[in-house]
Protein backbone atom coordinates (compact mmCIF):
# COMPACT_ATOMS: atom_id res chain seq x y z
CA UNK A 1 0.00 0.00 0.00
CA UNK A 2 2.97 1.93 0.93
CA UNK A 3 4.64 1.44 -2.01
CA UNK A 4 2.48 2.72 -4.74
CA UNK A 5 2.29 6.20 -2.90
CA UNK A 6 6.42 6.36 -2.41
CA UNK A 7 6.59 8.99 -5.19
CA UNK A 8 4.60 11.59 -2.96
CA UNK A 9 6.62 11.21 0.01
CA UNK A 10 9.61 13.88 0.49
CA UNK A 11 12.38 13.20 -0.88
CA UNK A 12 14.61 12.84 1.77
CA UNK A 13 11.78 10.95 3.35
CA UNK A 14 11.84 8.71 0.26
CA UNK A 15 15.17 8.58 0.19
CA UNK A 16 15.74 7.38 3.45
CA UNK A 17 13.17 4.37 3.69
CA UNK A 18 14.73 2.90 0.51
CA UNK A 19 18.48 2.97 2.06
CA UNK A 20 17.12 1.46 5.34
CA UNK A 21 15.24 -1.02 3.46
CA UNK A 22 18.42 -2.58 2.49
CA UNK A 23 19.74 -3.32 6.00
CA UNK A 24 19.32 -6.84 6.89
CA UNK A 25 16.35 -7.37 8.61
CA UNK A 26 14.34 -4.58 7.38
CA UNK A 27 11.76 -3.87 5.12
CA UNK A 28 10.17 -1.38 3.02
CA UNK A 29 7.37 -1.50 6.01
CA UNK A 30 9.99 -1.26 8.71
CA UNK A 31 11.95 1.34 7.52
CA UNK A 32 8.87 3.48 6.95
CA UNK A 33 7.82 2.68 9.96
CA UNK A 34 11.42 3.43 11.54
CA UNK A 35 11.09 7.21 9.52
CA UNK A 36 7.83 8.36 10.45
CA UNK A 37 9.63 7.68 14.38
CA UNK A 38 12.46 9.07 13.45
CA UNK A 39 10.70 12.30 11.94
CA UNK A 40 9.22 12.87 15.54
CA UNK A 41 12.71 12.59 16.85
CA UNK A 42 14.64 15.41 15.51
CA UNK A 43 17.90 15.12 18.94
CA UNK A 44 17.54 11.01 18.02
CA UNK A 45 18.06 12.00 14.31
CA UNK A 46 21.12 13.98 15.01
CA UNK A 47 22.53 11.53 17.50
CA UNK A 48 21.96 8.54 15.02
CA UNK A 49 23.78 10.62 12.06
CA UNK A 50 26.83 11.41 14.29
CA UNK A 51 27.39 7.68 15.67
CA UNK A 52 26.70 6.14 12.13
CA UNK A 53 29.26 8.82 9.98
CA UNK A 54 31.70 7.97 13.30
CA UNK A 55 31.37 4.55 13.15
CA UNK A 56 33.88 3.81 10.06
CA UNK A 57 35.67 6.38 11.01
CA UNK A 58 36.56 5.37 14.47
CA UNK A 59 36.15 1.76 14.16
CA UNK A 60 39.55 -0.35 13.15
CA UNK A 61 41.41 -3.37 13.39
CA UNK A 62 43.70 -3.89 15.93
CA UNK A 63 47.23 -4.28 15.12
CA UNK A 64 47.72 -7.39 16.50
CA UNK A 65 44.82 -9.54 16.65
CA UNK A 66 42.69 -7.91 14.05
CA UNK A 67 39.47 -7.45 16.84
CA UNK A 68 37.64 -4.31 16.40
CA UNK A 69 38.87 -0.97 18.20
CA UNK A 70 39.25 2.37 18.53
CA UNK A 71 42.59 2.58 19.38
CA UNK A 72 45.98 1.04 17.69
CA UNK A 73 45.57 -1.98 20.05
CA UNK A 74 42.18 -3.70 21.09
CA UNK A 75 41.42 -4.08 25.32
CA UNK A 76 42.12 -7.52 24.93
CA UNK A 77 45.16 -7.05 23.65
CA UNK A 78 46.52 -4.39 26.09
CA UNK A 79 44.95 -6.39 29.08
CA UNK A 80 48.56 -7.90 30.97
CA UNK A 81 46.61 -10.31 32.65
CA UNK A 82 45.38 -12.17 29.55
CA UNK A 83 47.26 -15.41 29.02
CA UNK A 84 49.21 -14.57 25.70
CA UNK A 85 50.98 -18.06 25.03
CA UNK A 86 46.68 -19.12 24.36
CA UNK A 87 45.49 -17.90 21.58
CA UNK A 88 41.81 -18.37 19.97
CA UNK A 89 41.59 -18.20 16.23
CA UNK A 90 37.50 -16.56 15.47
CA UNK A 91 36.28 -15.79 11.80
CA UNK A 92 34.50 -12.66 13.26
CA UNK A 93 34.24 -10.43 16.56
CA UNK A 94 30.36 -11.71 16.79
CA UNK A 95 32.35 -14.76 17.65
CA UNK A 96 35.23 -13.21 19.67
CA UNK A 97 32.17 -11.10 21.35
CA UNK A 98 30.01 -14.42 22.53
CA UNK A 99 33.63 -16.40 23.66
CA UNK A 100 33.97 -13.32 25.64
CA UNK A 101 30.75 -13.01 27.36
CA UNK A 102 31.14 -16.37 28.60
CA UNK A 103 33.98 -15.14 31.03
CA UNK A 104 35.68 -19.02 30.58
CA UNK A 105 38.32 -17.91 28.27
CA UNK A 106 41.66 -15.76 29.34
CA UNK A 107 43.83 -16.16 26.21
CA UNK A 108 44.06 -14.14 23.50
CA UNK A 109 42.01 -14.06 19.87
CA UNK A 110 43.46 -13.37 16.10
CA UNK A 111 40.27 -12.47 13.75
CA UNK A 112 40.47 -14.16 10.80
CA UNK A 113 37.42 -11.89 8.80
CA UNK A 114 37.59 -14.43 6.17
CA UNK A 115 36.61 -18.04 5.61
CA UNK A 116 37.86 -19.89 2.59
CA UNK A 117 35.15 -19.55 0.32
CA UNK A 118 35.72 -21.08 -3.05
CA UNK A 119 32.54 -20.12 -4.19
CA UNK A 120 32.81 -16.66 -2.61
CA UNK A 121 36.46 -16.44 -4.49
CA UNK A 122 37.66 -16.15 -1.16
CA UNK A 123 41.16 -18.23 -1.35
CA UNK A 124 44.50 -18.97 1.04
CA UNK A 125 45.47 -15.75 -0.21
CA UNK A 126 43.02 -13.59 1.40
CA UNK A 127 43.71 -15.01 4.93
CA UNK A 128 46.09 -12.83 7.15
CA UNK A 129 48.57 -15.48 7.67
CA UNK A 130 51.17 -13.39 7.49
CA UNK A 131 49.35 -11.16 10.87
CA UNK A 132 49.24 -14.82 12.39
CA UNK A 133 52.77 -15.52 12.19
CA UNK A 134 53.78 -12.90 13.35
CA UNK A 135 51.53 -13.01 16.68
CA UNK A 136 52.41 -16.14 17.25
CA UNK A 137 55.96 -15.33 16.97
CA UNK A 138 55.63 -12.15 19.07
CA UNK A 139 53.99 -13.97 21.75
CA UNK A 140 55.40 -17.10 22.25
CA UNK A 141 52.17 -18.82 21.14
CA UNK A 142 51.84 -22.38 23.20
CA UNK A 143 48.32 -23.47 22.35
CA UNK A 144 45.96 -22.42 19.43
CA UNK A 145 42.22 -23.07 19.20
CA UNK A 146 40.49 -23.16 16.38
CA UNK A 147 37.27 -21.44 17.11
CA UNK A 148 35.75 -21.90 13.26
CA UNK A 149 31.90 -22.65 12.77
CA UNK A 150 32.03 -26.67 11.34
CA UNK A 151 30.40 -25.58 7.93
CA UNK A 152 32.02 -26.10 4.76
CA UNK A 153 33.79 -22.90 5.01
CA UNK A 154 34.79 -23.27 8.63
CA UNK A 155 36.11 -26.91 7.84
CA UNK A 156 37.95 -25.61 4.90
CA UNK A 157 39.96 -23.22 6.88
CA UNK A 158 40.38 -25.54 10.05
CA UNK A 159 42.05 -28.08 7.62
CA UNK A 160 44.03 -25.32 6.16
CA UNK A 161 45.03 -23.94 9.61
CA UNK A 162 46.36 -27.17 10.62
CA UNK A 163 48.45 -27.72 7.45
CA UNK A 164 49.63 -24.01 7.99
CA UNK A 165 50.82 -23.96 11.45
CA UNK A 166 52.16 -27.34 11.41
CA UNK A 167 55.77 -26.05 11.37
CA UNK A 168 55.31 -24.41 14.63
CA UNK A 169 55.46 -26.35 17.86
CA UNK A 170 52.33 -25.70 19.59
CA UNK A 171 49.17 -27.69 21.09
CA UNK A 172 46.44 -27.43 18.41
CA UNK A 173 42.62 -28.01 18.88
CA UNK A 174 39.41 -26.91 17.52
CA UNK A 175 36.15 -27.07 19.60
CA UNK A 176 33.99 -29.97 20.50
CA UNK A 177 31.53 -31.22 18.01
CA UNK A 178 28.42 -32.85 19.33
CA UNK A 179 24.63 -32.31 20.40
CA UNK A 180 23.37 -28.62 21.63
CA UNK A 181 21.82 -28.50 24.90
CA UNK A 182 18.07 -28.70 24.99
CA UNK A 183 18.10 -30.46 21.54
CA UNK A 184 16.21 -33.91 21.22
CA UNK A 185 18.29 -36.59 19.29
CA UNK A 186 15.51 -37.77 17.08
CA UNK A 187 16.32 -33.76 15.74
CA UNK A 188 19.80 -34.40 15.58
CA UNK A 189 21.45 -34.82 11.95
CA UNK A 190 23.13 -37.86 11.25
CA UNK A 191 26.88 -36.46 11.08
CA UNK A 192 26.63 -34.80 14.48
CA UNK A 193 24.96 -38.04 15.94
CA UNK A 194 27.97 -40.14 14.26
CA UNK A 195 30.72 -37.32 16.12
CA UNK A 196 28.83 -37.43 19.52
CA UNK A 197 28.73 -41.17 19.42
CA UNK A 198 32.28 -41.90 18.35
CA UNK A 199 33.45 -38.77 21.01
CA UNK A 200 31.28 -40.28 23.86
CA UNK A 201 32.25 -38.60 27.26
CA UNK A 202 33.28 -41.30 29.77
CA UNK A 203 31.40 -41.30 32.94
CA UNK A 204 32.80 -44.33 34.47
CA UNK A 205 35.37 -46.67 33.12
CA UNK A 206 34.96 -50.43 34.30
CA UNK B 1 24.14 -13.65 24.96
CA UNK B 2 25.66 -10.48 22.88
CA UNK B 3 24.33 -8.29 25.94
CA UNK B 4 27.27 -9.52 28.52
CA UNK B 5 29.98 -8.98 26.10
CA UNK B 6 28.70 -5.64 25.02
CA UNK B 7 31.35 -3.94 27.00
CA UNK B 8 34.04 -4.84 25.42
CA UNK B 9 32.78 -3.50 21.98
CA UNK B 10 34.70 -0.14 21.08
CA UNK B 11 32.61 2.38 22.41
CA UNK B 12 31.16 3.96 19.20
CA UNK B 13 29.97 0.74 18.26
CA UNK B 14 28.06 0.44 21.51
CA UNK B 15 26.43 3.62 21.51
CA UNK B 16 24.87 3.34 17.81
CA UNK B 17 23.50 -0.37 19.01
CA UNK B 18 22.10 0.63 21.86
CA UNK B 19 20.46 3.94 20.39
CA UNK B 20 19.13 1.62 17.34
CA UNK B 21 17.64 -1.15 19.54
CA UNK B 22 15.51 2.13 20.78
CA UNK B 23 13.49 2.12 17.53
CA UNK B 24 10.33 0.67 16.81
CA UNK B 25 10.54 -2.91 15.26
CA UNK B 26 14.28 -3.04 16.26
CA UNK B 27 15.90 -4.85 19.29
CA UNK B 28 19.21 -5.60 20.56
CA UNK B 29 19.99 -8.56 18.26
CA UNK B 30 18.57 -6.79 14.61
CA UNK B 31 20.68 -3.63 15.60
CA UNK B 32 23.60 -5.67 16.60
CA UNK B 33 23.49 -7.23 13.02
CA UNK B 34 22.71 -3.93 11.47
CA UNK B 35 25.98 -2.29 12.95
CA UNK B 36 28.17 -4.89 12.03
CA UNK B 37 26.69 -4.89 8.76
CA UNK B 38 27.24 -0.95 8.38
CA UNK B 39 31.33 -1.65 9.50
CA UNK B 40 31.58 -3.36 5.98
CA UNK B 41 29.78 -0.35 4.15
CA UNK B 42 31.84 2.84 5.07
CA UNK B 43 29.59 4.51 1.98
CA UNK B 44 26.46 3.67 3.01
CA UNK B 45 27.27 5.29 6.44
CA UNK B 46 27.75 8.31 5.02
CA UNK B 47 24.47 8.31 2.80
CA UNK B 48 21.94 7.16 5.66
CA UNK B 49 24.00 9.77 8.00
CA UNK B 50 23.57 12.90 5.83
CA UNK B 51 19.70 11.72 5.37
CA UNK B 52 19.25 11.03 8.95
CA UNK B 53 20.52 14.30 9.70
CA UNK B 54 18.82 16.12 6.84
CA UNK B 55 15.23 14.53 7.67
CA UNK B 56 14.07 16.68 10.42
CA UNK B 57 15.87 19.90 9.08
CA UNK B 58 14.48 19.25 5.75
CA UNK B 59 10.93 17.66 6.31
CA UNK B 60 8.63 20.24 7.34
CA UNK B 61 4.25 20.64 7.28
CA UNK B 62 2.84 22.03 4.70
CA UNK B 63 1.31 25.50 5.35
CA UNK B 64 -1.86 24.92 4.32
CA UNK B 65 -2.80 20.88 4.65
CA UNK B 66 -0.25 20.03 7.55
CA UNK B 67 1.04 17.11 5.27
CA UNK B 68 4.62 16.22 5.13
CA UNK B 69 6.52 18.77 2.64
CA UNK B 70 10.00 20.01 1.89
CA UNK B 71 8.36 22.99 0.60
CA UNK B 72 6.31 25.60 1.87
CA UNK B 73 3.35 24.00 0.53
CA UNK B 74 2.98 20.39 -0.67
CA UNK B 75 2.70 18.89 -3.88
CA UNK B 76 -0.82 17.95 -3.19
CA UNK B 77 -1.89 21.23 -2.28
CA UNK B 78 0.31 22.86 -5.38
CA UNK B 79 -1.74 20.39 -7.63
CA UNK B 80 -4.34 22.97 -9.67
CA UNK B 81 -6.33 19.81 -11.12
CA UNK B 82 -7.16 19.06 -7.53
CA UNK B 83 -11.05 19.51 -5.97
CA UNK B 84 -10.45 22.10 -3.23
CA UNK B 85 -13.96 22.45 -2.52
CA UNK B 86 -13.22 18.48 -1.34
CA UNK B 87 -11.49 17.93 2.01
CA UNK B 88 -10.46 14.96 3.50
CA UNK B 89 -9.59 15.27 7.34
CA UNK B 90 -7.25 12.40 8.15
CA UNK B 91 -5.11 11.90 11.48
CA UNK B 92 -1.53 11.44 10.01
CA UNK B 93 0.46 11.60 6.97
CA UNK B 94 0.64 7.58 6.49
CA UNK B 95 -3.54 7.68 6.35
CA UNK B 96 -3.07 10.09 3.42
CA UNK B 97 -0.33 8.08 1.50
CA UNK B 98 -2.85 4.90 2.29
CA UNK B 99 -5.76 7.24 0.61
CA UNK B 100 -3.33 8.99 -1.95
CA UNK B 101 -2.21 5.19 -3.57
CA UNK B 102 -5.59 4.39 -4.40
CA UNK B 103 -5.98 7.04 -6.81
CA UNK B 104 -9.27 7.38 -6.19
CA UNK B 105 -9.69 10.31 -4.11
CA UNK B 106 -9.39 13.98 -6.30
CA UNK B 107 -9.92 16.22 -3.47
CA UNK B 108 -7.34 17.80 -0.73
CA UNK B 109 -6.61 16.58 2.66
CA UNK B 110 -6.19 18.19 5.84
CA UNK B 111 -3.57 16.29 8.50
CA UNK B 112 -4.87 16.92 12.38
CA UNK B 113 -1.29 14.82 13.24
CA UNK B 114 -3.40 14.37 16.80
CA UNK B 115 -6.42 12.75 17.79
CA UNK B 116 -8.26 13.47 20.78
CA UNK B 117 -6.87 11.51 23.83
CA UNK B 118 -7.79 12.28 27.37
CA UNK B 119 -5.27 9.46 28.40
CA UNK B 120 -2.64 10.97 26.71
CA UNK B 121 -3.78 14.53 27.69
CA UNK B 122 -4.36 15.16 24.27
CA UNK B 123 -7.15 18.32 24.26
CA UNK B 124 -9.21 20.05 21.59
CA UNK B 125 -6.86 22.90 22.39
CA UNK B 126 -4.05 20.89 21.31
CA UNK B 127 -6.00 20.11 17.41
CA UNK B 128 -5.04 22.64 14.73
CA UNK B 129 -8.57 24.27 14.72
CA UNK B 130 -7.83 27.61 13.26
CA UNK B 131 -5.76 25.95 10.46
CA UNK B 132 -8.98 23.96 9.60
CA UNK B 133 -11.20 27.08 9.76
CA UNK B 134 -8.97 29.03 7.82
CA UNK B 135 -8.10 26.25 4.98
CA UNK B 136 -12.25 25.87 4.84
CA UNK B 137 -12.61 29.51 4.18
CA UNK B 138 -9.51 30.13 2.12
CA UNK B 139 -10.92 27.31 -0.24
CA UNK B 140 -14.36 27.64 0.23
CA UNK B 141 -14.90 24.10 0.83
CA UNK B 142 -18.11 22.28 0.03
CA UNK B 143 -17.61 18.47 1.65
CA UNK B 144 -15.56 17.31 4.38
CA UNK B 145 -14.84 13.61 4.61
CA UNK B 146 -13.64 12.22 8.14
CA UNK B 147 -11.02 9.46 7.32
CA UNK B 148 -10.52 8.85 10.66
CA UNK B 149 -9.89 5.54 12.19
CA UNK B 150 -13.09 3.85 14.28
CA UNK B 151 -11.45 3.80 17.43
CA UNK B 152 -12.09 5.50 20.64
CA UNK B 153 -9.81 8.32 20.12
CA UNK B 154 -10.84 8.43 15.93
CA UNK B 155 -14.80 8.15 17.17
CA UNK B 156 -14.53 11.14 19.64
CA UNK B 157 -12.13 13.53 17.64
CA UNK B 158 -14.91 12.66 14.49
CA UNK B 159 -17.45 13.93 16.93
CA UNK B 160 -15.66 16.36 18.22
CA UNK B 161 -15.33 17.77 14.78
CA UNK B 162 -18.90 17.14 13.52
CA UNK B 163 -19.70 19.70 16.41
CA UNK B 164 -16.99 22.33 15.41
CA UNK B 165 -17.89 22.01 11.49
CA UNK B 166 -21.45 22.62 12.41
CA UNK B 167 -21.72 26.16 11.92
CA UNK B 168 -20.46 25.69 8.10
CA UNK B 169 -22.60 25.52 5.58
CA UNK B 170 -20.58 22.31 3.92
CA UNK B 171 -21.73 18.42 3.55
CA UNK B 172 -20.23 15.87 6.15
CA UNK B 173 -19.30 12.53 5.67
CA UNK B 174 -17.44 9.63 7.50
CA UNK B 175 -15.55 6.42 5.97
CA UNK B 176 -18.05 3.56 5.71
CA UNK B 177 -18.20 0.94 8.21
CA UNK B 178 -18.36 -2.76 8.21
CA UNK B 179 -17.16 -5.91 6.89
CA UNK B 180 -13.66 -6.05 5.69
CA UNK B 181 -13.28 -7.95 2.53
CA UNK B 182 -11.81 -11.08 3.45
CA UNK B 183 -12.72 -11.56 7.16
CA UNK B 184 -15.17 -14.39 7.76
CA UNK B 185 -18.27 -13.33 9.23
CA UNK B 186 -18.43 -15.18 12.31
CA UNK B 187 -14.62 -13.47 13.06
CA UNK B 188 -16.41 -9.98 12.93
CA UNK B 189 -16.53 -8.17 16.37
CA UNK B 190 -20.06 -7.38 17.25
CA UNK B 191 -19.82 -3.95 16.82
CA UNK B 192 -18.86 -3.92 13.44
CA UNK B 193 -21.40 -6.94 12.37
CA UNK B 194 -24.06 -4.56 13.98
CA UNK B 195 -23.31 -1.70 12.43
CA UNK B 196 -22.90 -3.63 8.61
CA UNK B 197 -26.46 -4.98 9.32
CA UNK B 198 -28.11 -1.68 10.04
CA UNK B 199 -26.60 -0.02 7.01
CA UNK B 200 -27.05 -3.15 4.92
CA UNK B 201 -26.43 -2.41 0.69
CA UNK B 202 -29.81 -2.62 -1.19
CA UNK B 203 -29.02 -4.63 -3.69
CA UNK B 204 -32.22 -4.91 -5.17
CA UNK B 205 -35.61 -3.17 -4.10
CA UNK B 206 -38.90 -4.95 -3.99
Amino acid sequence: MLTASKNIYPRVLKSLIEKLAKLPGLGERSSTRIVFYLLSKPELCEELSFLISELPKKVKLCKKCRNLSEDELCSICLDNSRNRRLLCIVESPVTLYAIESLSLFNGTYFVLHYLLSPREGITAHDLPLEELKGLIEENEVEEVILALSPTLSGNATAEFLKEFLSPFKLKLSRLALGIPYGLEIQFVDPLTLRKSLTDREVLKNG
